[in-house]
């Protein structure tokens, strides 16, 4: 296929961004550069986007997304004497169909796979990669790759088509399997290559972005032409960056079915107290929304507000008070949460998890046990009922809600057009609502804390009217 | 296929029975009686139904029920040669509405009470005693007893009308609150007496029924113008002779969802097991019923069908060839199982529950540490997962779904007619599918075990093809 | 109050039952026979029940049911001097297998049928038939008729097996596709002998079991060796003599939610009246149940309870009233109701149905814009609003809740132990609560009305307060 | 209370930001300008914020939103040679919390009014206007208006405490009831003046945002001392500028129900359409994201995109095609959608609506009629069949989920902060995932219509391979 000058024109204006990215100054913006296949190989043919034929498309001028077309992350701006603002304003690639492609379509072999823990729409996201690839670019070739990263090398790929995948998003988990762990990045590359993929989506999270990291550097290192394309998946929503990531709204859903039933147990109960451990082993997004959306929780306890359980100030007090004035209080406490007070034996001690940091205790196990030791010290003649309820697998196995649906159909179809044309080493996600191209590099670093010094904290603390756990 | 002495007997039966269709007869009836409170004070005034006068009935002749209309609770029968039958048929009083009743709605002063754990449809059953009472009969003094049977001794009744419990059906749990235990004759029947009440409604399971006979029976032995009513309460079905309890239907329906995730977590890893703990501490009801209505079950473990782990025809060699087949496995077991194979420390050897059984141990958490340890001990090498799921809390505290919600309405009814017609001592609920009045101390004895020899566990187990755990 | 010789009568009675509890005796029993392939071919050879063999099953004593074996359909019995009772005690043939079956399971070829509306759990009936007569029986010719009766004759039969059909009780609907009409007596029967099989599972309603009467007469006129087994399918649960019907537990549930809409509506509006059209063309069960679960609806119209809008007692005068009370109302009205003043226009009147009744005419519609009319009429200056809702297919088109499932099991498993037992011109249903064989000429004739005169017609005014439509 | 140097220094700066409103030149960006009630009352007050000495907030130096701090409306910008971007950037203020306050909370009496049709999220909108104005400024006078806009001069206002809307948020509707018209400037205005209201809370759709231009003019012209917020509400989305609008996602949620059920009737029948029709007056979102999130849409006909039906590249050859290949399809339909092609009788052409547009024709009922008339012509001899669902009252009657009931809390909070900063006129929503006050004129006119050249669109068209309908 000849190189037609539109062709010409597109690398151009893909050097051109590149070559001048800090130059770009809507008052000082700063692109964040992806890397694309034509940086290590260079003479890569373009091909027109099969789009221009496709009889559902009818491209008009703004149809495609050109390299200068870019997503503002900071959309809020003090207008006040500061100027100039302190840095440069970043921006991100807009994700969306580009005009020239660097893959025939006949020549691709995509692979799909996904890691670690369960997310409600990760069947989606696979379906929608099944589906998009199928129609959108005519793609023949494309493959699961069972149960994580492992399964690269030790097992056969699965040939997908959208016949096969077309029940998909009403599903719970993901049909591929996962599983955690496995990252042998030299027999994985080599895998890739051994199998002839060109294009590898993965879906994961941090752990899973850090990993990409390595086999995105390793396949550039030797100069393979495959782009390397990741979807961020993490139910906690601690990847920062994106908007939200995509299962979280389904699980705050399914959260409110908990927190309802330890209120109903709660009250039912002389002095009740309804404990509910909700996700977030590094961030207590869940446990946030889930107490405003439902308005039942009396103390929404997560890592990033440290509290106390003993005298002035502490749980025990503000549960004191609550169950003399209605009777029964409910408590939710995010996984991550209270880490650094419950005790750990010396085997806890030494223990780390896969990244080195200390194991997870359980901290929901632990909370129901101090309450009822309080109570029989404290109060050792009258009721008392703790009903613990950890709903982490009824919340994280279903499908995901019509919301996070279409967000997975967005981020597929995002992660298809980006690898299509030929950037690599990306991460897709919104970004003030508009689905952007992300460095990977970036994501895989990106945390997601709650601000506690936000509104939304504060209306969480009016709400419950709980401490701040400031010891005075 | 040479026809045996047993076929011809067969098509013989066949041609008995369709000859002498119409010559069977039944055997003599045995009614089961009823307290009455004239029984001891036999010159209680008699009134006219208030019925007779509502604007919302036109009393037929058939209205009334009559002390003459029973129901049979043995309705299959056995025409052939066996005659007479082996014992006489029980049959138990119509629950209904009298013509004549033993109290003036005027001096009526109704006491309704909690115990024990939450069942879906408690709200509904309280609001439908004072929605029935106030609409059917005029009654105008109805208490709420708080928590249990504490309540009527250690706090003040709470004044219940039809405003305030109107919207109570869409709660779960129980407004009034409950409690186990608290149970003491003596200041239980003097704070009855005291506070006037003369009729009083109880709901609860089968320790609640033991009470009962013994509020009942001291009731009177002081010869006191006091109805008692029943009205069984067991999320677990484990009351006899009733057709089944109120909230089992909901309850199923919820363990749905979690054998569902549980499917989903199994299917999503590598031999991934789902592991269900369900209620039924005496009984395997729930769990029998989800099994069957899932379809997802790969194995369903109750207390009526003892089961072992090793060896050959055990649970460990079971879902090794499950998991070579299928790649996951999903186990049921009700709460109440495996108890005898579950190792006891000292402690727990000499510990009793309120009855003097050996207390419960956790069988989930149990079998969850027995499968780890078998698969890592078997297969070092390879991955495993265990999910464990107790939604113990997410079934009972839910409201009623439609179903037993009526049911609901039907026995609180039921409970009002029978007070109000001078029955004490006495249980409501239905009998193939009619409401009956059972003599409280039958209830209180009866149990409601899984059948293992009846087609439906032989189905749970053509379902599950799950082993008989007989040791060959 | 001076005590009336009735009052006395009650006390008399109370006592001679006491007294007399053992002494009553049931008159005699009628048993309803089946029609049995040796009727007409008494030299069929007979076998021994596959599931002598069978892994998951261990046959007991009681395990198989006998010819002798029957269900009682009246239990409610009247123990006063009426001895002895006016006729002889209807029982029904117990369903479940038989010792000696009159199929080789090798020979056994089965066609499933549906025909008629969508009801809540038809799938999992094709289901269980399916996995039944393969797992209990080793049946592997099984196949489906597609899209009712005129799929005999018309389109190619569907093989089925366990594994095409495992996920189908998650599906509302009929995979096999349904229709109505569509009936060819000699067309069906030719098309069954054609294609050779020798069973017949037809599920559908009261109108496809008369159809279904005409082809067992033919093949049992032709002295054919085919089985013919009916599977009662009532959404409305309008066929008699069963308990009730599969799918109308399900239906009432999602009917909670069509109320609830149309109560909020209401309740936001001035003047509101929220109008339910539910499903019942020839009974208001499905009101009725809805109503009374619900507790939110003012009035309930079915058609075995006449009523009119105009003057004292009217409708008007009761959403009057109602309105300026609590300033909304809710109404439900089944389908069926109020044909009778409904005016027809001239094309109407000639129209008639299938079954050559008057067609129906749209209650909910011709409601609606008569409150309307009223309102404008007698109200023209106040605010006033009418929501209608009719959520037909929203309800009958869900998959079956957990009770409905089970049921559907039981359904179709009695079907295949009936037709394997030879048994043919049959339907099963559970009679008090357990499954029974019924002669399909008495399934097609059976009606199901709602009985206003008994306690739940007199539960639901008392509950809406409804007017009773008895003109003074 | 004195003036503090902090007091008067946010009255400088936030006339300074009205008077260069078109001068803070972050390359070009214009501020749309509010007006505060200090514009026409100069001598206003100065309060310090309650939340300073609020227990539950602990304001640190970014807490306080200044006049400063602004949102970007346009965060996708093009880096291409054409700097200088075309026009100015658009940028509104920040919602949230002020230093300092033009209310003294003791003298605050506020109004809250719903207006037009039901959405999910009302009755949460309304607990969080109550509880937050009691809770964060400690008001103790809060109101609702009864009925929409009428209320204010034709009833009483209803008090309202934090205590009386607890549970509102679990309720579908508006317990303060709506209704639509009832606009008359003058006794709505004289009204408020004369109950003493210096804050209005004004729920509703673009009809209501129109009033409450006039309101807030009459206001203005009067200067009186009364701030008036807009809190929009459009189950459709149909509002411009802000992001979505509330309720919205429950109600595409709740789609997915009516189109499930109508893929399974169409699936279940011989050449069976399920036809949908969903809310959409002036634009096809619902029907469009319902759609994409279900997958089993066949064709979906938005206002956005003419369709025609008869002739080549029309409905019915799509759908006749589709037949072909499936058997089935599911037609989904906005209500706003075909108006120009259904035919109107001559009344219908003069009717109006309010607003002086031709009055909605019911385009489900026509193309249902239109659907049969074509297949009774072109296919006379085949079934088919044609199931029609109008979900619309089981769609908005709901409570709103877990997102949405955040996004309501979030609403009303910025409503309040505004409202209390003296800001009036000014209507809150989210703007690139930012809470931002916006001017009522530009609200007003926003439409929000589906861009039908996008992605998302074509997306629709890739999943349903419709036709795009221009005639060729």
């Amino acid at each position: 296929m000849a190189l037609s000058s539109n062709d010409a024109e597109a690398g151009r204006q893909q050097r051109e961004v590149a070559e001048n990215e800090n130059q770009f100054t809507l008052s000082n913006i700063k692109l964040q550069r992806l890397i694309h296949l034509t940086d290590y190989l260079p003479d890569l043919q373009i091909h027109p986007n099969p789009l221009d034929h496709n009889p559902f498309f009818h491209p008009v001028s703004e149809f495609y997304i050109t390299p200068y077309d870019v997503i503002l992350r900071h959309i809020l701006h003090d207008l006040s004497g500061a100027f100039p603002s302190p840095g440069p304003h970043l921006a991100y690639h807009r994700a969306g169909p580009r005009k020239q492609i660097y893959f025939n379509q006949t020549h691709v072999r995509a692979a799909i796979v996904t890691c670690g823990g369960l997310c409600p729409g990760m069947n989606t996201v696979i379906r929608e990669l099944v589906a998009g690839l199928w129609e959108l670019y005519g793609v023949r070739e494309i493959f699961g790759i069972r149960a994580g990263y492992r399964g690269f090398y030790s097992d056969e790929p699965v040939p997908l088509n959208p016949k096969m995948v077309r029940e998909w998003h009403r599903k719970g988990g993901t049909v591929l399997e996962t599983s955690r762990g496995g990252f042998d990045l030299h027999k994985i590359v080599n895998a890739i290559q051994d199998r002839g993929f060109n294009q590898v989506y993965i879906i994961g999270g941090d752990g899973t972005m850090r990993g990409m990291v390595e086999i995105f550097k390793e396949i550039k290192h030797r100069k393979l032409y495959i782009a390397v394309a990741g979807l961020p998946k993490t139910v906690d929503n601690d990847i920062g960056i994106i908007d939200r990531s995509f299962g979280f709204q389904t699980a705050v859903e399914m959260a409110q079915q908990a927190i309802g039933a330890a209120h109903t147990e709660a009250e039912s109960a002389v002095n009740g107290i309804g404990l509910v451990k909700l996700m977030g082993r590094s961030t207590g997004h869940i446990a946030l929304y889930a107490t405003l959306s439902s308005r039942d929780v009396d103390c929404c306890l997560i890592l990033e507000n440290e509290f106390y359980l003993q005298g002035k100030g502490g749980l025990f007090e503000f549960l004191d008070n609550r169950l003399k004035d209605n009777g029964h209080a409910v408590v939710v406490v995010a996984e991550g949460a209270g880490q650094d007070i419950i005790p750990r034996t010396e085997s806890q001690l030494q223990e780390k998890d896969e990244s080195g940091n200390p194991v997870l205790l359980d901290v929901g196990s632990w909370l129901k046990s101090e309450l009822k030791n309080w109570w029989a010290r404290d109060h050792p003649k009258d009721l008392f009922t703790v009903k613990y309820i950890d709903p982490t697998y009824m919340i994280r196995a279903v499908p995901a809600n019509a919301t996070d649906n279409l967000y997975c159909t967005l981020l597929a179809h995002s992660a298809i057009h980006g690898a299509m044309a030929g950037y690599t080493g990306f991460v897709c996600g919104p970004i003030n609502g508009n689905y952007a191209y992300i460095p990977v590099e970036e994501v895989a670093q990106a945390k997601n804390p709650v601000n506690t010094k936000d509104h939304k904290w504060a209306w969480v603390r009016s709400i419950t009217n709980q401490p701040d756990f400031v010891r005075g």
